[in-house]
């Protein structure tokens, strides 16, 4: 992977990782990220869903989408996800900190015009988000697959931050009566609504059971 | 509030809107910002803390943070925040969507100097995670005052989105066997974790407590 210092991990190095395993865990323990890109000297930051396969992400919309149609002109952009752990709470306002682990990714996209790539990368996408339901639902016809713009960015530098563990206090601060730990943060899944028009003999899949244990 | 074709909403109107109140409500339930601002041609989007009072919001950091360097320099920048609700799975891979808040705030920040309204933006932003903190914990001392950097973001456009609800499938694929509906997400608290140092005479405070009840 290139090195620039673009993704120089200047203030605490120790935080921080190039290697792509740790980007990868955490690119495949996500599901949202944020896309950052410039507009006439605006930056934008625009939440979507993706999914990967190797060093590429898999980004899709509605083909009037706005980012999507920025994004394919191929500018330099930024995918940036972050996994939020907990709150971390020390004793003195200044130690306070969060638990989180998050890739800061540069790239430029391109758009998939084929059917059989764009077709692939909305599977990729949405095996990414749950396992198992791609095989189970209605398949994108001619004219949803031309309504839909999928982007391949190809991820040229990256780096994963993660802060895990205790506050660390100072010595001095370590009498003080004030309730220190970490209150732990998770995106929990909840039990599933079935749609009101659901026919009521469709049992919830298997792999949305797995899907609610698993997060 | 300005608005021009920043914030225009091309896509789905309907899901948009400009309302302070809208646009309020969600900065209020979220507390982690992904931040975007360009350096050298780059897009640069990274996550953090924030806090808001009327107006502006504030972002804060260690004085040798590189994203607060750079937007201290008064560059365009945008403060994105997305509160997951949902997956929604329709009978179709085209149909499947995701419930959530988000708001786009377009703006410049600016560096506070002066201890008084440094002091008052950190526990702007404390408050904001977890109110009733602030008054708990030792404020900071000069010293950490000076190794904080802390900007106020002037928002002067933004955006809310909006998607709730069950999947919207067409009348066509009603009778599809296949298992629809919303399976809802939330950021759950879990039980806090004292750090190993506590003297066990410190109860977790009740301002914990109800934090914990309001996730």
């Amino acid at each position: 992977m290139n090195r620039t210092n673009r993704t120089e991990l200047r203030r605490l190095p120790n935080r921080g990782s190039h290697e792509w395993t740790a980007i990868y865990d955490i690119l495949d323990a996500g599901f949202l990220a944020h896309v950052g890109f410039q507009v006439n000297d605006q930056p934008v930051v625009i939440p979507t869903l993706y999914g990967r396969a190797g060093e590429k992400l898999y980004l899709h919309g509605s083909a009037a989408s706005r980012m999507l149609g920025e994004l394919e002109k191929g500018m330099p952009a930024c995918v940036t996800v972050t996994l939020v752990d907990g709150l971390v709470l020390a004793r003195s306002a200044f130690h306070h900190s969060m638990n989180y682990r998050s890739v800061v990714a540069f790239g430029t996209a391109r758009k998939l015009a084929d059917e059989g790539p764009k077709s692939s990368a909305l599977r990729i996408i949405s095996e990414h988000l749950i396992r198992g339901r791609w095989d189970d639902v209605r398949t994108p016809t001619d004219k949803e697959l031309k309504a839909t713009s999928v982007l391949e960015f190809q991820i040229e530098e990256a780096s994963a931050k993660v802060r895990q563990g205790p506050p660390l206090d100072g010595e001095e601060d370590l009498g003080l009566p004030v309730w220190a730990g970490v209150v732990p943060l998770r995106l929990q899944p909840g039990t599933p609504v079935p749609d009101s028009r659901l026919a009521p003999e469709i049992a919830l899949p298997s792999y949305l059971k797995s899907f609610a244990d698993k997060h």
